[in-house]
């Protein structure tokens, strides 16, 4: 089973990486990208666990280890 | 418009950050997560392109400028 993890800055808190690509982007001439916003992505390879038991790990490792909670937000899907 | 990207190591590439936080998981008692990949992810607010226009320019924006062809792979997905 794999599950598939974003974090996200929430959109409530300055993301100056994505400003960076952002203005690089509109130096290239690609003015049409308005707003970018740069996350991360964790794909997780799991064994043993029932697709409810994951769903309930899941919820925690992405709480309390992927993300920070004071800035970042999350989101997971369980494939596979 | 909006774009997601996804930039991830090649399968073939270590990935010291995803290795890390496995063995951070194996720590804390969750050794089902028998592996861990960390990509990028991004959000890009677009305007002014049409469907085609943006599947053209993102090819190009997520191959020259969000990943690194050597270590990197991506797709992209138009949203919205």
């Amino acid at each position: 089973m794999k599950a598939h993890v974003w974090v996200l800055p929430k959109s409530t808190v300055l993301d100056p990486q994505g400003k960076t690509i952002q203005h690089a982007l509109a130096s290239l001439g690609y003015a049409a990208v308005k707003d970018v916003r740069q996350g991360k992505f964790f794909v997780l390879d799991l064994d043993g666990w029932t697709r409810e038991e994951a769903q309930k790990h899941l919820e925690r490792i992405s709480r309390e280890v992927l993300t920070n909670p004071v800035i970042e937000e999350y989101r997971f899907e369980i494939v596979e």
